[in-house]
């Protein structure tokens, strides 16, 4: 699964910054986010290799990345993957195969996202999207959490980010039980690749997806789409949703959560699931 | 230009939210950032009608995003842009006709961002992607700012930021003159969006684009590299940046700022343009 050579990239780097801080400038080494292009590629039985496009990430955990960003898209349902794996063409330089990540999946693609954007309606709005995102579910099981625990799933977010104090660059996604548990935390420069991590390490490893999903920054559409699609029950984050974002949970039936702070939060739907 | 029907989205919507704080719930009304999905279309000479794809938005000012992304992604120069408007086809809902804005280029375009993602090149690294963002240009305008001017760039944005104090969901971009001056600045729940936004207002109204880029949040490559493209000479943000960010600003010879504070910041590439 892994090629044989190759400079694989963390998820900080290293470099030289000067901080001017109160009037006085001094040279010092600091640590950045790593933000490198991945290529994610589609192998799949009657299907010729397929590139389904380029996404920027933070190195680390990419089968992971790949995996739950094929599941949030519906490309294949979480048992639909038979593996994911680096590169291996003998034309891509040692800089490119660790950004190379093909996924094989046991059967067709359910669907095709470029393949979708260009067959979709004319015309878009916010109550298609929300209707599209849903697609045949009914609803998310339903989540219930005391407000004890609420106010304490940002700090364990937080326990748990192992490059975040280290560049302050870094968006994370966990996943914890109702009792508030934590059981896996992801990071990434995009807020969406660290669900897609979080999921695709459930789906990698074939345990079912924790139903509370803890995020580090804001709450727009697209997150409680993914979460959606995993069944996810509750949104707990430490930033303001969207408007769509609410719109979408409301009509999922999951309880999303904005503000979470120690001594603060701010329930914008599904208020009857956290006692106070 | 301005369809005859219909209810225009506002960038925020009402809602009614649960606030727990100090172990009370308190049922009030509170606004969220209103985000919606914008499809942009394409019309040029001898080329039918072309649907450039779907992004997730704040209304307001989309006539400038539309402007701002056909120059970033570099389909078209800032004076080749002949005008922008909303879909006035006949079978669109009223929730979906200021959605959908086509843009109307005097010539063909140069590139068309799908076909170009279909025919790059196998493999990608992050060095490919500074060359690529770089494209023809040899380096951006030298922009030299004091120490004092940088400390208080943030708040000049905040002043001038209508939305985010209300919903505290919004990212802004403004543009700056290198004394500090404040020209505009403009919101949405995306970043790169209100970077597309503040760029394309310049550009509708025919101005060149000031050099200095003040950003809410994080910097990632993206932003870097639509500030290239419109020959910005310095990013000042109040977050961190991503390596590949830092990597495209040396190689452009952008001064790049992050951490922006009344009593500290840090600089990232081109310290020897701030003078403490």
């Amino acid at each position: 699964m892994t090629p044989a050579a190759g400079r694989r990239p963390g998820p900080t780097v290293r470099t030289r910054v000067t901080e001017v801080r109160d009037g006085a400038a001094v040279v010092h080494e600091d640590r950045l986010a790593t933000e490198e292009p991945l290529e994610l590629r589609l192998q799949a039985p009657g299907l010729p290799a397929t590139r389904l496009g380029v996404t920027m990430r933070t190195p680390g955990n990419d089968f992971e990345l790949a995996a739950g960003w094929v599941v949030h898209e519906r490309v294949a349902p979480p048992d639909g993957i038979g593996g994911v794996r680096y590169c291996t063409d003998t034309d891509l330089s040692p800089a490119q195969e660790f950004n190379v990540v093909t996924v094989e999946l046991t059967a067709s693609p359910l669907r095709l996202p470029l393949a979708h954007l260009a067959s979709s309606a004319c015309g878009v709005c916010g109550s298609d999207s929300v209707e599209e995102a849903l697609g045949d579910q009914a609803a998310v099981p339903r989540v219930q959490l005391t407000a004890k625990v609420v106010h304490r799933l940002p700090e364990g977010l937080r326990d748990a980010q192992e490059s975040f104090s280290r560049t302050g660059g870094l968006h994370a996604a966990g996943l914890f039980e109702p009792d508030g548990a934590r059981v896996l935390v992801r990071e990434d420069v995009g807020r969406h690749n660290a669900v897609d991590k979080v999921v695709g390490a459930c789906v990698l490893s074939g345990r079912p997806v924790p139903p509370v999903l803890v995020l580090s920054g804001r709450i727009g559409f697209e997150l409680v789409q993914k979460a959606v699609v995993s069944g996810i029950g509750a949104i707990v984050a430490v930033g303001a949703p969207s408007s769509l974002a609410v719109a979408l949970a409301e009509r999922a039936g999951m309880l999303l959560v904005g503000f979470t702070r120690a001594e603060r939060f701010v329930t914008y739907a599904g208020s009857d699931r956290v006692g106070v």
